[in-house]
């Protein structure tokens, strides 16, 4: 199955953290960084995750916000350091390539924001992810 | 491959619009509705989507919005009506699963907002999902 | 350090209401609204968020849906009533600024959302956020 979704991060289940219909799970990825998703409990017990399990995290490149250097005091649990590779722009939005340890993230950003943050190849970035936006497959 | 992404609608391709980062897809799902996902342009390409294509239309749960009737005026592209058959409450979140045409929704809100929209099986709602949160995957 | 999170809003948590393993929290914008976000109860502990908290609400564009008057009966938490103010239009996407009390929001909507809503400037909308959506930082 070809997915849509640019973002799929090879990792590994550090925890599960079960509430009544959310849950938390933890994953080490390939590059050694630390990523939370936060997923439905059903599909915890679907995919029978639990620490050990080999995992991909999904995420769409909608949902990738880029910063240029690392953020203090945010809610948002991902914050994952890169480098852009390439840039596209559009009418509205950009597509940003961003190089990280194990991978590579496609963001897809307003255009505006692209300029505003002076994005260009060999920039350096964090890439920040909201846990809700991380979906996680079986690898 | 499993997803913790509950909600795969099957459907047909019937057009792609491509910009330059960003394409938009019409499907008709198995159930005779039609949804749009906002993509990257790359993942068309890498997809090889064009009409007549078949695909799955991916949607996180927590992407999944709720309304008690149709909402007129509004740029979420996509509102397939439903009925709720059932209601799972936490401290912070609800999850409620909706059936549609052809297949079963599955809705992460607010603990609130299940109460105040006297969510509970048998109420009839809209599904509303916002275009860039449906990610598309060959079938 | 500069964000690609187009959307900043500041305001004051007024209530904390944790769950298992995610919390909403309310927060008073500095334009007089009510915001709710939902985010994992880790990041609450983490930035220390407690009722008169200090905070800025992130949003990111493409989470950001708009309609031509108030919504009722939606699950969507959060709805700002605002004025566009400029449109731009892409191949498939459309960034659209709207100036709401206290601030400015961009969105990034289908392109044929933005026509089929006629969004120009001076058009009245209200902005419809998702809780799930909604990222805080310490301000």
């Amino acid at each position: 199955m070809s997915l849509s979704i640019r973002n799929q991060l090879p990792g590994t289940v550090i925890s599960v953290t079960p509430g009544e219909v959310m849950a938390t799970v933890k994953v080490r990825l390939g590059g050694g960084q630390e990523i939370t998703a936060a997923v439905t409990l059903e599909a915890v017990e679907d995919l029978g995750l639990a620490a050990g399990s080999t995992v991909r995290a999904l995420v769409k490149s909608t949902e990738v916000s880029l910063a240029t250097g690392p953020v203090d005091g945010v809610s948002i649990r991902n914050q994952l350091p890169g480098t852009v590779t390439d840039v596209a722009v559009g009418g509205a939005m950009a597509r940003v390539k961003v190089t990280v340890a194990g991978g590579e993230l496609t963001s897809a950003i307003t255009k505006d924001a692209a300029t505003e943050l002076g994005l260009t190849a060999g920039a350096q970035v964090v890439a920040l992810i909201k846990s809700t936006e991380v979906s996680l497959s079986n690898a």
